[in-house]
């Protein structure tokens, strides 16, 4: 809860894409969300209605930029524009889920770096802080050139583990891919794991995928871990492939839950047993199914907005709570 | 048609608004859309695929940011992105419908003014110019810091009229509310007639608006002019008030057809004949009805980016043409 | 009256144009004008003294960007200059006339946007937010990236009618020209009155403009309704054609007195019976004459000051007193 | 002369401050000045006209920003803005005297540096390179983050001298004041002398100020030097003290001949036998009097933009006929 | 070799860090090195002096921005404010190693992220383009909003051992971290072969690491993989462990040669046979063993800078030679 | 002392040029510095660890970018970024020796203006203000677009001569060259004495210097006046120049102490008696020897600091105790 004497000039805003979360965050510190509505004109152009003073405010405005991206980026710039013509003192944008945070580079031959032109329309607009969770890559942190607070959600996950005692020697911790190794090994100290890494391998002749499991994970019980699951085409065929090479359970672990297209259908499907993922990115009811667990972040972006707020220390508090959570 | 010389490092690329009126362009030029696809990841972000090198070119991309608005918007900041990168010399975009035009000013408190917003995105994006049509309000021009050539469509709209001898004293351009005054007095400049004006007026006490109409309309065929059709509601309201001053024909003619909501079907059921607009917006089959005249300015926007690719004065080649049409 | 214990780091300046004003402002407001002259040095440059210490001052700089407006522009860029240099925590310019309002756009090939440049100035000098009364078009506040508050003088040259009881049907607001019909319609609703327009239209055949009433207004008292007066070509032209269409009396309001070349003469010789203006622009003994009223927009500026300064909304407060005179 | 073939895209415009100077210059290059004038609207607006296209055009914009200083650097401003607008490839301004170049530093407290405010002002309405000619200070080009060519007079200057046989040991170039040294050095380098320096000193006691003349005058010629004479009080009383030192003759030599207030009369009544300045500022009839010498700087201004147009080196060119006037 | 026609406004200069190399390009490209010299003041101000005109010329400066990092960089930002001022048309930077590149986040609390602030410092010098190689992130072309050429050298490290038959089945690409697992599986799809990776695990109790081999090694020829070799601690301490798991014969490959610290005595002690790398870091006499072998990418670059110089698609061109080495 | 109300979000940190300096200013404001190390990765590059939050915090920055400049301008960029970065409220650097100073002017063709381009290279990394001393031309604060207090140390170094009594008529100070002139004049008005000119000139047919001592040195005690010490060659041979023209004593006062080169040998074989110079740039041990007298600037910049944060006038306060040492 925040000192009540601090809020005067304190405000949270939220837009469409996640209020479920919002207004947790509000919860944990005792506030409201700001009154603002976010709607449509006839034409689909977005409008946004401010419905109180923010003259020489510190705003805080939660959005994540998840499906429909480009609807959630124009709206957060949108409402940054208003905010910031309506003399808010700073405009700090919460994002716990970052939309086009795999657009980071250039990939192929004449690719736009999306995340990066985000970063860039954020500022222009008038961003004057951003507060990310767990972002693809930590440069995007970089993309930025103003501050940015990352968090990190890997220990929230952990405890689902650790309250079930799926920990120690004979679990495996399995990155479903190469650039999500350094995300397993830490997942593997917090639960005192070995690690182990699908490697996927394209054969030119063959015009096929050769899949190899690097790593022991026969007779043990597998935790497959990613940032975001999307189709959650690579997850479930990792889960295949870990059964087929004597897995005894696989779960899954990711902090966003883009579940995009045959996505629910897929896992569904899948040997994965359990999915555990944050409440980064709202699930509508249709893609809550049995094997979802969500774990929320919002006490640990409402401690992270009142920690920046009061510009008091990030790191030191939440050393018991979420050790290594935040940067 | 272009001059082949002068091509190599001249490109023309459209995005996905209005692909139909970017060939018609294309065509009037003698060139080829250039290979480049927009579509959809599975998540929904932008995918941008440009299938050909364009290092050191002058690329002149056509995008109307039409419904959706928000998406088209991204869709342009992304692409133009992409280019900058992928090394084109200049990236110029040609809007032949600007969105968000009228949030051109804070009309209520806490207001965004999104029309400034979207021109600063463009221009951190990297555009180095904008070529627009009829823009809302005269003023945007200035909202930009990158040249911008501001076509006028009046005069195509006007020719219909002129062809089928709509003119002289016994015709009334009508401005369907304040704002329009300006474009009906210029409308009725080429068709040499008097002006009138649908002068709404809000009383407190009713709640209620009263309708007036300035001027003589009793007995004459009216023309309603604005800039742009949306909901049709204005356009409607103020036909059937034509019609019960005693007004023998209604026409309405604008440039954009924004058509949105129900707004066919108003028009469909309204008193108005035929509604002259132009393809500034791309108009799927289902609203295109009977009394929809559609006039094309694909010249208008070939000649004028022909003319700022060769440095040469736009204004004096316009004169017998388009007369008034570029500024 | 501010409050005495937020005054410490509050300061008001004024610069040459319109001391007279800033006077009463900072009266209104129970301050008094910071110390500092501009003059001019030997040889024509602008010379600027600031005699007291304004390091992390938010200060509010009065100056009115009349004739001669290019050294009047230059003053507030200069002064801007110094007072970031001095450490002034922020600089708000206070513009009750922001001249070249009306070089708002390209009406011609290869103009300037003067209102634009004139912002873009504005916010490299070190601006950090604008307050103006009636710009010539509301997108005008487009023009800027930093907050701008814009204030409305219609109300209180309504008051001047009002008090007169010269309301009602009997009286007819008419616009000066096609782009004043928003302002008249606005004026007519404090009045409860109609509206009527002067319709000027160009024939090329004979090269002079024929000019037409569009509304009623014999027997009628008219007020004519401008937001300046420049020439008073325009003004006093429009009142001869009433006069000659029957109507009784006619009034003219309008906000900006900018009174130049032989408006004065033009306006005394007019069939225009009272003329009421504001204070926006400073009037020089020789420009006044008995037909002009001015009405002071000090306390509206000075509430206007007061409310930004202490971070209270703007719009409720002016309700009961100012309706809509604020955005 | 430029080569023909250079010259499409090649152009030449002049604003009000002098006209005489750039129509030298641009006869000087075998072409003529663009077709533009530069007038006022009625109420003192500064009004910009471009009679012919200049898309694509690299533009070399002449302009002294000489008495009415302000206006001068408003005009420059505001022509940048239309050419820039009007799709200008480049717009390159040329300067022969930078007014505002003495307010380099903050030489009391809260002074404007306003020598670097025009030059960020020029920067932001749009100029891609300045010329300029014989600083008051060297730094100032380090004012621009745009590439400075600085154009040195001095040699002009003191062909007058050199062709006079006004040279050698028995002559003696004087430093008006301190900061004139190295001017002077270099002046005595031309022409082989020896040089002096009047050493102005404030008694805080007396309140007045003791004038000493380091180096010897008695029995020789002098020639004061500095880089303007504006009112003229300083080279007037340094005269007076070199007669009374037993100087036989005194000659002044400045670039830029500001001439403000009283000068003419001044000089006229003081013992300086002649005062050689350039034609940086234009001198209208009322300044040309006897004693002055204007020495024109249109063939090296014209020089220099035709090499910088064309890209060639511009030091090594000049070094026989302009030794060190262009660094 | 570079078109001789071309070559007018083209120039190659190269600064401090590693002249070798490009001397190497500039005879590649059939062209000598500008002639500039980057020497010391007395104090140890870096000084630049360019000894020819470069006016309109596209200049391409290359420097790796290796030990010592800090004055590399400088030299770097010094030249290019020289070549902007002294009028270069556009600066393109290539920086065959970019230093600072693994400060690319903020992996604890306040720290700076030096690569992003690299970026922005090139940028305001006046950096118009990059062309980087193998840069530790492929993220940090993000971190620029000028267009990154971003090449790969992997090709060039696999032809060492394709040209020694040291590839297939029995050979194991071996990532030496987390971070090194997709470069690994990219050498390994040149070399046909299984991956294995060196999993470091921290043991909080025990204060100490466990090292794992995660994959197979045992009686296989190990080639560890690194975008860098520094301190060398790393690599030799995972060839110590695989040669402790069976390992037959230990290679090491990278592209950029820091070789800082004790890195030779390390690497010359350590069981590896031979260490491939590039000539992108220049290698001093003392810093040249038996076991080093350089590669050269001289025509890679040259072959980069030619192409980006002729505005040709650098992809198609690159693809039988250097496949997958430009993006 | 600060008031100790005020300590909260006020901070200090020094880096590696000048800690000694730092921990002087720290001392006289009560504060201890803020704990943070730079320090070297193994490879050279520069390593910031900041060990307390500094969240919200106005900090001030304490460096000399003396010698090794480059690698003391990059710790100060870096640092800047870290605290940006961390969230500091304003960064502001105090730099009691600007080095690159005599960077300020392209002297000779295509040199950079390296003292601009630190100035635009601090203002990238994000310092809100700066703290200088004695800069080399004063114009150097126009180098920035931020706030900049410049101090004199003039009056310190008079301080020394004026409690020796060597003061008065029999005294003459003398400036070193044609660019210290001012700084003389200066110096000579507080210890009231005469001033002469060390007059170098270069004789192009002979290829070597004449000098010339310009004013009356013989019999005298002289004190040779420059803003710093660098190679010690001019102020050695001038001392030379002045006992070969019959001065009795000779010292010197320079605020810097550079002391490059052979500078220490070259000054003790001088006939310099004494050299007064500040502890601005830190003098190692092996740099001072008997002649040297080091004046501290500490409590000056104390006060400034104090002052700056407080927001009180800095000029008044320093009336009687440094009149003239801040503007």
């Amino acid at each position: 809860m925040l000192d009540k004497k601090a809020k005067p000039n304190f405000r949270i805003f939220a837009l469409n894409s996640n209020r479920l979360l919002a207004e947790k965050i509000a919860g944990s510190l005792g506030m409201e969300l700001g009154k603002a509505t976010v709607s449509r004109f006839s034409d689909g152009e977005t409008r946004i209605d401010i419905d109180e003073s923010i003259r020489g405010a510190h705003v805080y405005l939660i959005q994540s930029t998840s499906t429909p991206v480009d609807v959630h980026v124009m709206e957060t710039l949108i409402m940054i524009d208003a905010l910031k013509r309506a003399s808010a003192q700073t405009v700090n944008v919460v994002i716990p889920y970052y939309g086009y945070a795999r657009q980071d580079r250039k990939a192929l031959p004449r690719e736009p770096i999306t995340a990066k032109l985000v970063a860039n329309l954020l500022e222009t607009a008038g961003a004057a802080r951003v507060i990310a969770l767990d972002l693809h890559a930590v440069q995007i942190q970089g993309f930025f050139d103003i501050p940015v607070d990352h968090l990190l959600g890997g220990s929230l996950l952990a405890d689902y583990f650790i309250e079930r005692k799926i920990v120690g020697e004979e679990i495996v911790v399995v990155a479903t891919n190469h650039s999500a190794v350094s995300r397993a090994r830490k997942m593997a100290e917090y639960l005192i794991t070995p690690i182990a890494i699908i490697d996927k391998r394209w054969i030119e002749a063959d015009d096929s995928n050769i899949v190899n499991i690097i790593g022991d994970v026969a007779g043990k019980t597998c935790i497959l871990i990613d940032d975001l699951i999307d189709t959650a085409e690579t997850i479930t065929s990792a889960a295949q492939e870990l059964v087929e090479n004597g897995a005894t359970d696989v779960y899954a672990a990711a902090t966003h839950a883009v579940f995009s297209g045959p996505s629910i259908k897929c896992l569904e499907e899948s040997p994965i047993k359990k999915i555990i993922v944050t409440d980064s990115i709202y699930l509508p009811e249709e893609k809550q199914f049995d094997k979802v667990v969500q774990v929320t972040v919002s006490e640990l972006l409402a401690d992270a907005i009142k920690r920046v707020y009061e510009n008091k220390s990030v790191s030191p508090l939440f050393e018991k709570k979420y050790e290594g959570r935040m940067e």
